[in-house]
């Protein structure tokens, strides 16, 4: 590996926007996950898709990685430069190249925030609904795939995304598609580059389908006597045909954070929160029927707001769910874990879950976005203590056989990165080397992102 | 290549499955388009993964194509041998492997059709939406990311499929996912395999995302002064963000056509028909809002109907605008032609592809799943003159570079077959050497379905 040739060769071009102090570089050097930090040996602020090629084409030369980074928000560990390299922080891509609201789409620049977009996009009557939490890029989220509480309605960044532009491992950019609503052209080049975390090429560009901005919304919270039975709850609302908008679980050990932490006035008890998009009557309808779900389900005190300020505190606790869960144990470091199985299978795969956390010595809550079968285990750990960390490692990995048995996935959104490569070999069996050859043929030379996904 | 070394090898698997009958040949060496016929060598009537497997192999060891086949309904010339080989038909591979209704899905062979699976799924509350016309095989449409009148509201193929299970060149078997509705767990193999129309595998089963049956449905039908009008109406629908189920587009030579076919009732006019799903409730809201919209747009006699007879015919009617155009004119031959657009440029799309039809000697209707921005010419051509058919190759590719000038796709639906690979090319510019480079990576002989999609 070459660097100071790749720092000769860039400096004429990105000037002081090429960094190798150490702040930058630690700052480069992880995401919000447990994994250790692996910051890059320098750090280029590009501008444009022009200079990532650039940086490309330096690194290919001298057979140096190139790792993207967007908001450093990911959680296994898909940023880390464990073989060294430079990171790409695309966060100065920030433009809003276009936006057609007859068309309902939008393109920009990968470093723009989904909060940022969502904000331009105020006078236009349209959203952009994924919403992982983060304020996370809209490169980041397209390269992991990410989703989060919207996603029961509106789907991942694998619906979201009409088509990227790339720049590949040789330098080559190429836009994956146009801008109309469905193509049969070809092998599906942008659903191969959404999810790739970086391995198969760097994404400098997305246009992302836009909804509608629902004519009305509610919201409303519903405990349970247990998980099971909120998890009842939320499927028969999803059989219904109810077209929730989102429906989030929290346990009781998270409800109990969320009610100190945001100074709620909840049970802790296990909890569901929903909120419904639509016309004013189908927004009541919608609700009326949930009600009547939770009530045969067992579900207590039913309460529900078309107050947009009491909607925003409810959704505001639960994005603070981490923070509450961190608060439990001050100084903990979180590991939040991330399942994803048939949602018939969802009740038992998270008492299981529960039942191994209690069993452990462990301090851990229940998030999940459960109307996808998705969930996720906070572990709050000792950073100090690599017992705990092991003994989560231990948990994690009958959670990911649990949902394997149960023709689930290991990760419903976080991606794989470097955390769980010996997951995805689990999961997919022969396909891995499928994987392993896709990424041997865009990347020969095995510069981009190195050491996440396929290893 | 070695086409009795591989029937040697195979006869004592397959017996008289393996056919090399001239009148079977034929029959698998076209499928519905106006693209000559190129019947294989050989075909192997399968009925396991195992056979295929054993196919493939055999093939792979003498160098031979292997050429998947479902119903022979596709649009392209996808089928068709081009280059010799066998052809493996799949139609004897119908079983329904599992039905989940509580996790709205089903596993199914490749060769079940999707009116057949709709059937067995009657008394599960479930149905599998996606409706091409045909009644083609589900491996088939995942093959060419098929979609259809449903997809404006219930996607297409690309959104429908959770995983599948297909035979590689080399005879290696992989399943592309689980039964989780997200995953994030690496590259996206489902949707690399969905559209590849039998280049990169054969794919033999398929799990499908399936839809509660909507409470009450009803429809519309409504004529306007002039397709532009027809046009504008449905993109107010689609802006409003009412989630019409279907909205199809006649316009007046096809509506004449089908008025004659299908003893309709109606004006000769330019033609939008709805569908509309939902509770009672919401689906007359649908159908009143949409009637305020049509009338802007200066749409008159807006007939609505819940009766499930009335709605089966009109549907019915549209469903035979291919037999109704071929009826202008006996003894032609259909081409019909596939581009799709961004909505916000479909209705001068379509009225300047009017312009070029008036202008020509050639007689055409237009149809459109027009929701989604996706339309179809039908050309009524002589079969024993090519000059007719040179014109409608001259006026077809003025759509596409048309299409792509409006950045649309050069087909929305039918795929690229052996007919638009020169408008693969122009569409995606470098990324068809990145499909090239991915064939090659998992196909590295080219002996799957060659001379299709990438030359």
């Amino acid at each position: 590996m070459q660097i100071p040739a790749v720092i000769e060769a860039l400096k004429p071009i990105l000037g002081d926007r090429l960094s190798t102090s150490e702040a930058v570089r630690e700052a480069h050097g992880r995401d919000e996950s447990h994994h250790p930090a692996a910051p890059p040996d320098a750090v280029a602020f590009v501008r444009s898709t022009e200079e990532v090629v650039a940086v490309v084409k330096a690194c290919a030369e001298h057979g140096v990685p190139v790792i993207p980074f967007g908001t450093g928000t990911a959680l296994e560990g898909g940023i880390g430069a464990v073989k060294g390299g430079v990171c790409i922080d695309l966060s100065g891509m920030d433009r809003i190249l276009r936006v057609s609201p007859e068309d309902m789409d939008v393109t920009v620049e990968a470093g723009v925030t989904r909060k940022r977009l969502n904000e331009e996009l105020r006078d236009t009557g349209l959203f952009f609904p994924i919403d992982p939490g983060a304020d996370a890029s809209i490169g980041g989220m397209a390269s992991t795939r990410a989703s989060g509480t919207n996603a029961v309605r509106y789907g991942t960044m694998r619906d979201a995304v009409l088509n990227l532009t790339a720049v590949l491992a040789d330098g080559r950019v190429i836009r994956t598609g146009g801008r109309a609503r469905k193509s049969a052209a070809g092998y599906d080049l942008t659903r191969l580059f959404v999810g790739s975390e970086g391995t198969l090429g760097v994404i400098t560009e997305v246009t992302l389908r836009l909804h509608g901005r629902p004519e009305a919304v509610s919201a409303a919270v519903c405990s349970f006597p247990a998980v099971e039975d909120a998890v009842n709850c939320c499927i028969l609302s999803i059989q219904s045909g109810i077209p929730v908008a989102r429906v989030e679980l929290l346990d009781a050990v998270q409800m109990k954070a969320c009610i100190a932490y945001s100074k709620l006035d909840y049970d802790p008890a296990p909890t569901l929160f929903f909120e419904f998009h639509g016309t004013p009557a189908s927004v009541r309808e919608q609700a009326e029927t949930v009600q009547a779900l939770a009530a045969e389900c067992g579900g207590a005190s039913f309460r529900w707001t078309e107050n947009e300020e009491d909607r925003n505190a409810l959704w505001q606790a639960r994005h603070d769910a981490l923070y509450a869960a961190l608060a439990l144990r001050p100084g903990a470091r979180a590991w939040s874990t991330d399942l994803c199985v048939p949602i018939s299978r969802l009740a038992d795969c998270i008492s299981e879950t529960r039942a191994d956390v209690e069993a452990s010595s462990l301090t851990a809550t229940i998030v999940g976005h459960v109307g996808d079968g998705n969930f996720h285990v906070i572990f709050l750990l000792d950073p100090d203590d690599s017992e705990e960390f092991a003994e989560a490692e231990r948990i994690n990995a009958r959670m990911v056989s649990r949902a394997l048995e149960m023709e689930g996935s290991c990760t419903g959104e976080h991606g794989i990165g470097r955390g769980k490569m010996a997951c995805l070999a689990d999961e997919m069996g022969e396909g891995v080397a499928v994987m392993r050859s896709l990424k041997a043929a865009l990347d020969p030379a095995n510069i981009m992102n190195p050491g996440k996904v396929l290893g």
